[in-house]
């Protein structure tokens, strides 16, 4: 499955990258497949290893922080893998153009 | 922490009800505080226990169709329990009245 | 259509319920049909006036707060109107129980 | 502001690229900058030529399906423009290396 998540603490002030670096180094680190965007990261594995990120990277923020948001969006089609790929092919196919990513 | 969850198929119709209700179903059976929405479902509990939940519901939905749509937005403020009422009260005093839920 | 919303600032500390009081303010006085849960708010409107509430509400927490995260979810069925209830409605009856709201 | 959306028909089947691949002419062709990713589209600008072109989009979904389901999440900060790179290149920065986009 893929999953979108963005996680972020509520009240550190606005400038959120440091929190955003946090996840990213454990998202690096896990050995999923992923891509970064402007407002959160897409992952793709399984139910259970995708969530023990999510987890992990969401307490991760909460330990110093008082407050944290996290939103997460999931797209699981069965006997797909490689969607992270395959999503954005299969419309650039149908659109008849290379689309910046 | 407070979590609110939808979860539905893709490509089975555009009646829902049924899938939610079998949601609903395991939400009901859980013993975790739960409050139903036109859009969602917010349950209020510890990371493990919301998500083996939403995992739960997730499955049963997934087990005999083939594509699903699941979103969660987590709210988790330390020291917090009861939040589920207490969100709604702490607003309707500022707001000076009752209102609709 | 059904639109449920969650506007907040981020950097403003911790709790979030003045800030809320603001957009149910202006959500009440609009004339559209809504209910609050504890993760947001549903709407029930055509798109154009779902739409301008959204922005009002938006615009009147931005003014005076630097960041503000805003969050949209759109259900839009054709031909369905009085969708505030009946969603509930057409699950409960499945479920076999009224279930909390 | 930054807002990502996500476009999809509800009961058209589970193949959804050629829907997708409407509101990205409709985006190619707005104008606006954007970035594609596998969950959905991110585009910069201000609130009204931001939602005008997510009402497209939708609008052009809608017009030959029975039930459309579409999530925004915006990112509002006051006097930033160029968000869309600023974003990830400070998370790198901090990370200390290139993620993949």
């Amino acid at each position: 499955m893929l999953a979108e998540f963005t996680i972020f603490p509520i009240g550190e002030g606005v400038s959120l990258s440091k929190y955003v670096a946090r996840s990213l180094k454990l998202i690096d680190e896990s050995g999923l497949a992923y891509r970064i965007n402007p407002m959160g990261t897409v992952v793709e594995g399984e139910w259970d290893e995708v969530m023990a990120l999510i987890k992990k990277c969401h307490m991760a923020i909460r330990e110093d922080t008082e407050r944290v948001s996290c939103t997460i969006k999931i797209d699981d089609r069965k006997g797909v893998s490689g969607a992270l790929q395959k999503k954005i092919k299969s419309v650039e196919e149908k659109v008849g153009k290379k689309l910046a990513q």
